[in-house]
């Protein structure tokens, strides 16, 4: 199996360091090598295999992959399998990783990504698109990290019909929200905090306004729950305006509160909702965590870490598992 | 892909039920019949498929198939693809299940069973067998019942090392201790009431004892972890002995008390266990769960119905159709 990485940030060099282990790796992914790994601004090719540990430190040391071939270039000329497209999300037009995945796809080369963005913006045409080509379009990574949730639906509950779906799919959002609950502490101040440790970003708005987690649900509403829905069908509110006041009345109760996204026949939201203390959906810290309602399989429920170099990267090489292991499967 | 059916209990007409759905099971089974379905005192045999609502229908009204082949004969002279091995569980001996499907995997049908029997007793053995003949053995039914666990691990989490599994793998035990809990009666009125309920079986013994659930645990380890252990390694306790008191003491501490199964490399146990109330394997009624241990992806936990007729048949149905599907699988 060759592999081409595009995009080498926290998610694809935590797939560089563990495909650096052959070993291991092997024994699910049978003979493998990275032919390219590329960044936004450069790469290397190999058709013999990348130095991954190379690549890793030069990416280190210079902040970047060294001058070379674009990932277009690469597409076009290189000779490759499956594709990791692991580029920053961009949920309004979905590049630069939607014009990679057609042209992959296109070229009938298999395609796992992370990358949110080209499935908000055009999931069906994606899927026929793959479909057409004869190849699998996998993106476990998008929602939920290394949390099973997609495949958990499409193979393990296959033969299932999913109801409904309810979730905990930003961690920012979560380690924000159980600090409030526990401490007492403002809205700013935790955000503030969770800057600083790197859980929230500079500009968090795409987390703490529920964008992330509305994406995320659009993913699952169209790729498990057969629907043709849009970011702008959800309804979507973030959790900047949570007061300690309001977690003190909820926690009276035996309540708290929580960013839930749900998608049902009927309904597409993503919000602060009160959740019960001894819900398991009430998770703390940046976990994860979803409910399946199925009607055979009754509710199955999931917990999980939704981000991480690491994790990430488990979810990713899953899906190269089930390329190779799974032909019979779309 | 032709299907015989074995053992017509509870979890073979949950299966048969689901079955009976043809439009909506062959799209993720692709075209299928079944040729044979027995129980122990008879069968119905059909090359061109058995009539599923009329094998419920009789089974219903006279508590039996009609006499007919017995199972070893319809292996031996029929023609299908996958065996579904239904029979009760035996753990000592591993039969009839253990020669079911050894003849099966000899004749190179691929086995689903819900049996945890003959995966007890002979693990490794059938593990070679499958494998010397090309044909799978799957099993996901045996532990958790529509909770995603066997597949999840080696599937989903492919490429992981998992580095311990705790759970509480026995409905009927959690029922009683969730009662228990919340209620401050005594083990043994609360287990007659189970009883009544039908959630207790007449013999209670294999399930408060923790047998069925060091059963489960035996099949992870050596499924899921690489191990190779047998019901005798496992150190066993069950709840008989647990008295509202103790959970008295437990509540005022914040925690309560769960029989756990764990498994590491250096441990195999079955016994009560103090679980606090914020830890999401501290599950009410008869729900099954399960925490899994990762070096990827950290850890991942599943909370699903435990057991259940149409529950178990969903596992069951999502191993017909990773045979299906997943031809690159073991």
């Amino acid at each position: 199996m060759k592999i081409a990485i595009f995009g080498f940030g926290a998610v694809g060099r935590g797939v560089a360091r563990v495909l650096m282990d052959k070993e291991r790796m092997s024994k699910v992914l049978g003979d493998y090598s990275v032919v390219a790994v590329a960044d936004s601004r450069g790469s290397i090719v190999s058709e013999s295999g990348v130095d991954l540990g190379e690549a890793l430190r030069l990416k280190e040391v210079r902040g970047r992959l060294p001058e070379g071939m674009g990932v277009e270039e690469i597409i076009e000329t290189l000779d490759f399998d499956v594709a990791l497209e692991l580029t920053p999300t961009n949920i309004e037009t979905g590049e630069p990783g939607l014009t990679h995945i057609k042209m992959c796809l296109e070229k009938g080369s298999h395609v796992v990504t992370s990358n949110k963005g080209p499935l908000v913006v055009a999931y069906r045409e994606l899927e026929r698109l793959a479909k057409r080509n004869g190849v699998k379009l996998m993106f476990e990574a998008t929602v939920g990290g290394a949390m099973p949730v997609i495949k958990l639906i499409k193979r393990n509950l296959a033969g299932n019909k999913v109801e409904s779906i309810k979730g905990i799919l930003n961690g920012t959002c979560n380690y924000i929200l159980s600090r409030m609950e526990r401490e007492k502490l403002s809205y700013r101040q935790i955000l503030a905090e969770a800057k600083e440790l790197g859980i929230a970003e500079a500009n968090e708005s795409y987390d703490v306004e529920g964008i992330d987690s509305a994406a995320k649900l659009v993913i699952l509403a169209n790729a498990v729950m057969g629907m043709d829905v849009r970011f702008g069908d959800v309804e979507v509110s973030g959790i900047t305006e949570i007061t300690p006041e309001a977690f003190e009345i909820a926690l009276e109760k035996g309540y708290t509160i929580r960013l839930i996204a749900e998608v049902s026949e009927n309904e597409l939201k993503v919000g602060p909702r009160l959740v019960s203390l001894n819900n398991p959906l009430c998770v703390h810290g940046t976990l994860n965590a979803i409910l399946i309602q199925t009607d055979l399989a009754g509710e199955v429920f999931v917990i999980g870490r939704g981000a991480g170099s690491i994790e990430t990267a488990s979810a990713v090489i899953s899906d190269l598992v089930d390329i190779r292991a799974c032909d019979g499967w779309v």
